[in-house]
């Protein structure tokens, strides 16, 4: 095998670091070990009843042929009302494309964009599969560093600090992963307007927009005067609990629209039919009101870690204000975060994600907890984590 | 707008053209105009009732969450055991993985392989995205032009007076789209051979496997001593009729698995997890015998399409074998298939895919026919098209 060709960039893609966790917690639960997953970026609660009853009743009418490549008319349209309503954001459909999860989404606005060399900016840590699209596109990765001093966020002046000839995009998620927290509305205006002056898109990721606690969900989108250099993507996965239908979308100036139909035609014909059926469902009032209940759960379970934190007087540097996830800074504890997951893992039987995943810039002092589990279970957790530290 | 960055390889991907045919169809049959559809290339069969119950029950059991990158093991286990029951190959689960359609397959392969400026060789006319997967990895298309005289497909002779250094992947698909002709096994095994030597892969596009007519269906992995140099994708699109439910696999080198999967956390995360759960079910051999009735009536809708044709007096210059088209040689009738088209379109109401959309070899003198509605509406779009014929 070894005479067979194989990409050099491909090849150089990295595991996330959380399987070999992953791997070794499922080896203990087989062996009989009761394991609190605190890693899994992912709602615990399965997608709504109403979902099911609409893609039932979908399946029967035999709607199960392919979509157009930009997605079921009549989702674009409820998804631009959606914004309407929810976001006061005009958004007309025509902008809106459905895609299979956003990680198409993602993929599909970078190859529309990036040529060779392009350069990227992007925060250190955040969402790993960003700089493998831009690797995998040959393009450049402007890594910042951002710490607990400007809530792990780009803002406009670190944009401006770091700014470079030759970036064509700028990635933020708000909501982020892997730290929960959230951009000013307004510092994501003031970036797009730079950006828009440098020719160069701002794209947000907003996969966590719903997620968010003791403050409005929000939407760049919403904002009046927005210049056309902005690029969204969503997804049906986290607040609308529905990671393994795999459909998101994205929202894009007019003119890029074409292109991403023309590359969606070629990449994946089309999102997932049955998972737009449900979406349609989920869209509607009643089923919004019980996803506004399961945000309320994540608000409960995200204070029970909280509090449950303090008290162990663990370093929590920035208070998480949206998705599932604290990022917890283990400064004080060691400098190999990565061997600590292990040792929870191990001693403590909880499982959680080794800043690694998530970059280089002080990943080896950071360990992410998600609380996609009950509150009971979180604090067990830290109970349980608390007294491994103690014998340490 | 024109001032933003775009890819300038994304902007050259080409629409497919029959996308113009399409909508001046709808705008017809908007029109209150009766429209004959031979342009689909999909069954129009929906996907099956058990595979509906299957994938309710699932709903029910709430199993909507992501599966893993390569799949849900139990599914990778049916596939293999199906590959030993139906086609007499060896495949063990390890070298199977599943994919958001065949299309992220293709995608996730070539992208495994390629480094800008590899060569990939690949047949004028064949499926259209997979010239773009090359041009979007920067890859070189080398490209063969194919007709009657080789069965419009590649074979070890012609594959060999074409080699040229650099190519790394050789891609076929038997049966082919937009031929519907097969490609021996001997013939298969050679070229595999034959490129074992070069170092190079074959890849095999078995996507309309199953779907062949007065012969059995095959899989190049049924060879026993093929070399480890060959690729297999295939799907539950076509022969299982779920188009909708974007569910691929591949078929790889154990030593390719690690790359595919990191690849595939990156770009896609997973494949619909219902979809697994849907063809979980549809291996099951009640579910088989059913597909074999629908092989049956494509068999049934062939033969009267081929029957009505060569009563026309239409040139059909081979006999497709599988698939569900036919690729029409129109040089009698025009040198410019694509007007021919929206002729028929307009004057005839049969809609049909011009040759361009194909490749460029002889293009402007073909037509593809899908045969994916009824014998009758088959027999009566051949009579107005030769009604139309008549009055040019
Ligand atoms: C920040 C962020 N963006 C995008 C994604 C991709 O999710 P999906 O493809 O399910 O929409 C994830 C998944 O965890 C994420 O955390
Ligand atoms: C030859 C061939 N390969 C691959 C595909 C991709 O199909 P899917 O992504 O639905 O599996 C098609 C679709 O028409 C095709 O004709």
């Amino acid at each position: 095998m070894s005479h067979l060709p194989v990409s050099k960039t491909a090849a150089a893609v990295q595991p996330f670091h959380v399987m070999k966790i992953l791997g070794e917690a499922k080896a203990l639960e087989a062996a009989g070990q009761d394991i609190i997953h605190l890693e899994i970026g992912e709602p615990d609660f399965p997608s709504l009843p109403c979902v099911h009853e609409a893609v039932n009743q979908a399946m029967q009418a035999g709607l199960t042929h392919y979509t157009p490549t930009l997605g079921l008319p009549a989702l674009r349209q409820k998804l631009a009302e959606f914004y309407g309503q929810f976001y006061h954001a005009q958004v007309p459909m025509e902008r809106i494309m459905l895609t299979p999860g956003s990680s198409s989404g993602l993929q599909l606005l970078l190859t529309a964009i990036l040529n060779p060399g392009d350069k990227v900016m992007l925060t250190d840590p955040s969402y790993p599969c960003n700089r493998q699209f831009v690797n995998l596109l040959h393009g450049q990765v402007i890594s910042v560093p951002v710490d607990a001093s400007s809530q792990y966020q780009l803002n406009s002046d670190l944009l401006q600090a770091h700014w470079q000839e030759g970036i064509k995009v700028v990635m933020v998620a708000s909501p982020a992963n892997p730290t929960g927290t959230v951009i000013e509305q307004t510092e994501l205006v003031k970036m797009a307007q730079f950006l828009a002056k440098q020719n160069a898109y701002l794209l947000v990721d907003e996969i966590y927009q719903g997620l968010v606690y003791q403050r409005p969900a929000e939407s760049i989108l919403a904002h009046p005067n927005l210049p056309d250099n902005v690029l969204v993507i969503n997804s049906f996965s986290k607040f609308f609990g529905m990671t393994g239908w795999r459909l998101g979308w994205l929202v894009a100036p007019l003119a890029l629209m074409p292109i991403l139909d023309r590359l969606g035609q070629n990449l994946f014909l089309a999102a997932p039919t049955l998972s737009q059926y449900g979406a349609l469902r989920v869209l509607e009032p009643d089923a919004l009101a019980q996803l506004e209940e399961r945000r309320q759960a994540f608000e409960m379970r995200r204070n029970a870690l909280l509090n449950a934190m303090q008290q162990a007087g663990w370093q929590v540097s920035v208070q998480p204000q949206g998705a599932f996830y604290v990022y917890w800074d283990v400064s004080n504890l060691t400098d190999n975060a990565e061997q600590l997951a292990l040792d929870i893992l191990h001693h403590a039987k909880v499982a959680v994600t080794p800043g690694k995943d998530f970059g280089e810039f002080k990943a080896k002092h950071h360990i992410r907890l998600a609380y996609t589990t009950s509150p009971e279970r979180l604090t067990e957790a830290v109970k349980r984590i608390t007294d491994y530290l103690a014998t340490r």
